[in-house]
């Protein structure tokens, strides 16, 4: 069954107050066309401001960093947990500017963190199976990951969520992202593998003949797509994946961030066709894998600064400009209003 | 004598503290480059917060408008000033989003329209000249207008700004804009020449054709780039070029908005060498002139969806990413901090 999208009738209504709007036609629809999306999520024009934007940053390893996928250790994420939790953390700056609430959880990460609990409460595993040589997750594990992640959704739209942001922690994160976008729509891996956050070439190429490896040891049991989250995903990726079911299906907008939300999204309208009509792009990182999933999904990217940190960054620098195309809808003078 | 550039060593400083903070390097360089550049114009590290940006809508008429090179009549002109000075035009919109001041000026309105008297403080003359078949202003009008803009970049400059705008506003601009930008780098008119507000492909035809007769009208005065300014410009194009170069000498750095603001700032770099330093640009508009003369400025837009209501509407748009990479250097963790 298709999720039914943001509704036709009222996005109509937008872009005919859109119409009206005291300029050359289209001349900033750019960003008009992400005030009238957020009217159609919402049901109503002009759409209400975004005072409510929440990002849920979703931290785990991938065992197949042991081989080497990735310029830095897996050490690193328990590093990075901290520090978005005291604040430093890119995404923490970012999301302060513009006032989006951010959240970190340790979903699977391979270690017990000295974190408060609340940040462990969804956690699915310690570290996901190296994909290469095994499956990510049981099956049993990607269900229960997937609903830890629609759990976390209801948290959030029960907190007043108006747009949701899935942001990204963990090394080697990037190999099972780009896995699944090879799996999914049949792409070669070389052509959706990037240099994720610092791979030479050659490294690059290794990673994607890894990734070859781990769609051929999977073979047909690739075509569900749960069960191509089990093979070739990881916990953190599987939970994102539920959290962008659960807002598609609860009518919350979502901006896409990088290649790891990339891939949640794919997953996302795997699972739940139809989810990607709830979906817009914060932005386009230099990860091939990005590129040719959001080309696949008809999204396209607001920004297109060449950033690759992760964590949800990216979609948060975008979110004044989906504010902006509100505002627009909101503020700005009609024909009628000037004639 | 070449304008020296915001502080290399301070420049240098920056890109070091950049290179320090807790990411894999280059992760955010779209966003932490705009905090290196504002913080060598301001001479420190980290920059300060931009809290005081300034954007001024210069306000003219163009005789061109009289052979169809727009879709709309020059009446537009004044309702547009009136829709700036109410609150309730695009840039208006976006610049109340993000704390930015706007100030409207006719600078070369053909008409005496009811406002205050500090929009006509600054005027130069009722219009321009028809470029196609006389020169825009005289020798003594361009030197005023680039005076007049001076003076007024030292008034918002006393008012505290960090960071300016130039805004446009006035029927038939695209027109002397491409002029300037073809005569300039003495490209062909038809690769420089866009649709403005709504040509169709005939109608850029005919635009492109008229600044080729234009450029063949004043053949070797365009050499002088004040000449220039006289034969091809307008009253608000050389006011604004006028605020670019006084911004630069002073230190200011300036936001580039569309089309006719990288023909300002085309003649301001030609008028005095070295002013392009202080400047970036806040987006790409579908105006081929833009492009072109961003990349012989060496200018990378920060935003390219498409906008093209000018007003300066697209750089005020831009200014969030601007802030972000000042915060970014600012706030977030260092390497030191984390290990």
């Amino acid at each position: 069954m298709t999720l039914p999208p943001p509704s036709p009738a009222v996005h109509a209504a937008a872009r005919a107050h859109a119409g009206s709007l005291a300029m050359p036609p289209g001349a900033l629809d750019g960003l008009v066309d992400l005030g009238c999306w957020i009217a159609a999520a919402q049901g109503q024009v002009p759409p209400a401001p975004l005072e409510n934007v929440r990002v849920v940053v979703f931290a785990g390893d991938h065992g197949v960093a042991a081989d080497g996928v990735s310029a830095f250790p897996t050490a690193i994420t328990v590093g990075m947990l901290h520090g978005i939790l005291a604040g430093g953390a890119g995404v923490c700056v970012i999301a302060r500017q513009h006032g989006v609430h951010v959240r970190v959880l340790d979903i699977g990460v391979d270690a017990d963190p000295d974190v408060p609990a609340e940040v462990t409460a969804h956690k699915v595993r310690h570290g996901s199976g190296n994909i290469r040589v095994e499956d990510a997750l049981t099956r049993e594990e990607a269900e229960r990951a997937l609903a830890e992640g629609a759990a976390i959704a209801a948290e959030e739209i029960a907190a007043g969520a108006q747009l949701l942001i899935a942001g990204d922690l963990g090394i080697g994160n990037t190999t099972p992202s780009a896995a699944l976008i090879a799996a999914t729509y049949g792409a070669p891996a070389a052509e959706v593998t990037g240099t994720g956050t610092g791979l030479d070439e050659a490294g690059r190429l290794r990673k994607a003949a890894i990734i070859d490896e781990a769609i051929a040891r999977c073979g047909d049991r690739l075509a569900d797509p749960v069960q191509r989250l089990a093979c070739l995903g990881s916990a953190d990726i599987a939970a994102a994946t539920g959290f962008m079911v659960a807002a598609a299906r609860a009518g919350v907008p979502v901006l896409v961030d990088g290649v790891i939300a990339a891939a949640e999204a794919t997953m996302a309208e795997a699972i739940a066709p139809g989810a990607k009509a709830w979906m817009r792009a914060g932005h386009r990182s230099p990860e091939p894998g990005l590129t040719y999933a959001l080309d696949r999904l008809g999204l396209e990217p607001i920004l297109d600064l060449g950033l690759r940190l992760g964590e949800g960054s990216g979609a948060v620098a975008a979110v004044p400009l989906v504010r902006t195309g509100i505002a627009l809808m909101r503020e700005m003078a009609t024909l009628a209003d000037v004639s």
